[in-house]
């Protein structure tokens, strides 16, 4: 299979047949491409034409594009539509789709919009999903799935079953509940078929069910269901009973939403920021970690104005505090995002106190092998043995030291139940370097007894 | 669910039956335990203790539990195995994963592993996995599907179809091949049970059927799957030979994989570590970065003794060169990371010139800001306005600077091939250190008039 790619021309001869309002030929043109990439080509163009083709496409089509259009384009073409075109978009879809689409709605075009729903059934199911907060296993699940009631007998439950079906793309399992609603265990398909049809289900069905609990996070959800290679997952309320069900899709998302503002997070960029962003976002993303930068820079500055009578003597010093605040902050962002990594994926094991002695080591390892680099350097540069050795074991402690912080930051944030991922990059760096700069002159002063 | 959580007084349970021989015991605590939490557990054990429970437990729970260990503690364990007993594991799994055991076991043990497989058929299989590069849609995808030949009749295709379903966990699509074994299309389930059974197969079957070529790249793979919300997809051999299906469990695990990589090349370390790994393997896998910033730090400090006869009049400049590399480094790295995200998920559009213009604008503003913050500082603090003017100047044009380079480097490695998350992290920031610095101290001679 050749992915989709989007290309100039394409592109053009799209806008052309809009302005030419060719529907034919455009609705021709379209029918093949997948709706994830008619969103490309929508994102891509101007309100206007965007606005013209999602009202031109069937609404089947159309209704999915939505759903992995870009949030602004998004935006803008919905407060082109009338409540009632966008409850016939809604319709289309699946509940957690259609409730996230309301859920980015003006406040006043919600209500308007429900009404307008055909299925009074999905309409329910919808206003169901918009209480659950968009970060919790409720935000993401769906209510399609495929249930049955165990004191049902199994030509009801067969009968029952492909009325259901009907609004279920795909039927990962049966679910079995009782007279509540709670959740019992699941069906086997299999059973099903080979039992007597005045069976009842209480007999066949099988008692062992993973399921979550709505008010979990995404992340543990995605860590469930990737561990134990589930294609979807029952969800449950406080009380126990079925309340809907997570699909492979869905974390497939929040992996990699997750995977993003980690990565984004380690490089100081506040989340959620994409390369197209407008200057405006991506400043207000990047300004307040280049601030706290600044904010180390300054006090790197100061620290150094206090060793400023070294100047005269020792002036080779201060030629190696960009080395020193950049060894600080390269160990520190690599001890922190180890322990970031291993606390994301719960496979940190032993104590607090074996793991600072081990990145102890390592530094130490690592700095002395660094630290004796340098020194046989600026000997051979400057002359100067005792000034060499003096900024060589500074490097070795700073390393250390720089180590230790990067290794205990993270695992002080998530025991205060914060995301230690904020702790890499930026925040790192800068305390190093304003530690790093600190011990490497107060311990140089010591070395060349000053 | 409360997902599993091994405690210490679990794994000391375990060991003390192990070490009393209650086998009975054993297998009654282990029976209700998944074996992905089976593998935690003997991730934490010795060699002896971990060897004895893969002996004790029953090997359809222990053959899946391999898969899911950590490779180092796998590799002991087999090493304690014959090659019947490691032939009895592999019968149990999916060709996939046997292949993946298979290929990490010593050469001498291969021919003889491969000769105690009882299902010759599903050795076969394994065998044509061992010839696909790991880090390819050929060495992800498994042999079990459900295929049928466009020219049988719905009869011999549905008793064919029940053949084939037996070896497949999930029966994600029925494939339809023609007498070559190329790939032709899909059937649905549905259609396939209300046609009558003489039917041929060629009247009903869907010709249109997403498929990746066996050497597709995984990363490529997961793009596809994801964008398109795809369970599963058939692999294709370079004439459209149907040869293998990829499930969306295995692309979970790369996308996590690839995530974990480009975080770690961002952090300054190579690829493939975790927290519990050696002393050594870590040290390994930082210490070329940590070199790389020292070849930086001499640089800069080599650049620095260029300049170093403005100390006495001028020495407040050399007490700003950590917050110049600092500044430097921080937006050459938000403005990589932007980049290689970008490139990552497709979704850079527009020209290069006009993207380096907007990186350009963006350090600008951010630059300017701070500078005048800087400016206001110094000003204060050294009472000098020409040196301090000098000074944010200078932070203004590094800063632009280093938004470019952070900007051009990821889009540069991307164009000649290389992957361009290795240019985020050190990389960057020791190249920008070097720049920042010289550009620094060269305009603030101009401006000073030295």
């Amino acid at each position: 299979m050749i992915p989709f790619k989007l290309t100039e021309e394409y592109l053009a001869e799209i806008e052309q047949l809009i302005d030419n309002q060719q529907d034919g030929q455009l609705s021709a043109l379209l029918a093949e491409v997948h709706y994830a990439d008619v969103a490309e080509i929508i994102n891509e163009l101007d309100e206007d034409h965007a606005t013209y083709l999602i009202k031109l496409l069937d609404s089947e089509k159309t209704s999915e594009t939505l759903t992995e259009l870009d949030v602004d384009v998004r935006e803008a073409i919905l407060a082109n539509l009338s409540a009632k075109e966008i409850a016939g978009e809604l319709d289309e879809l699946d509940t957690d789709d259609a409730a996230d689409i309301i859920g980015e709605l003006p406040k006043n075009m919600v209500q308007e919009v429900i009404s307008e729903l055909e299925d009074r059934e999905h309409a329910k199911h919808i206003v169901d999903l918009l209480r659950y907060d968009e970060n919790s296993a409720g935000g993401l699940m769906a209510k399609e799935l495929v249930k049955v009631n165990e004191n049902w007998n199994v030509l009801t439950c067969v009968k029952e079953m492909r009325a259901q079906a009907e609004n279920v793309t795909r039927v990962h399992s049966i679910y079995v509940v009782d007279d509540e609603g709670k959740l019992k265990g699941r069906l086997s398909l299999k059973d099903l078929l080979t039992t007597s049809t005045k069976t009842h289900i209480s007999e066949v069905y099988i008692p062992k069910v993973d399921a979550v609990n709505v008010n979990e996070k995404p992340e543990e959800v995605a860590k469930i269901m990737s561990k134990y290679d589930l294609e979807a997952i029952p969800v449950v309320d406080e009380i126990g009973r079925l309340v809907g069900r997570i699909t492979i899709d869905d974390i497939v998302d929040v992996i990699r939403e997750e995977a993003e503002k980690d990565y984004q997070l380690a490089a100081g960029i506040s989340q959620d920021v994409e390369a197209d962003d407008s200057i405006w976002d991506l400043t207000r993303a990047r300004l307040p970690w280049l601030f706290l930068g600044l904010l180390g820079g300054v006090g790197a500055a100061a620290i150094m104005g206090g060793f400023e009578t070294l100047m005269s003597d020792y002036g080779v010093l201060f030629f190696f505090t960009p080395l020193i605040a950049a060894m600080a902050g390269n160990v520190g962002v690599q001890s922190s995002a180890i322990m970031v990594q291993g606390l994301a994926n719960d496979d940190l094991k032993g104590s607090i106190t074996g793991r600072l002695i081990k990145e102890m080591l390592l530094a130490l390892l690592n700095g002395t092998v660094l630290a004796s680099i340098l020194l046989f350097f600026t000997w051979l540069w400057k002359g100067s043995f005792l000034t060499s050795l003096a900024i060589s074991i500074s490097l070795i402690t700073v390393t250390v030291v720089a180590g230790i912080i990067g290794t205990f930051i993270p695992l002080f944030l998530h025991k205060r139940g914060i995301d230690p991922a904020i702790a890499t990059g930026p925040f790192i760096t800068t305390s190093n370097d304003i530690f790093g700069i600190l011990i490497y002159f107060s311990i140089a002063k010591v070395i060349l007894g000053i």
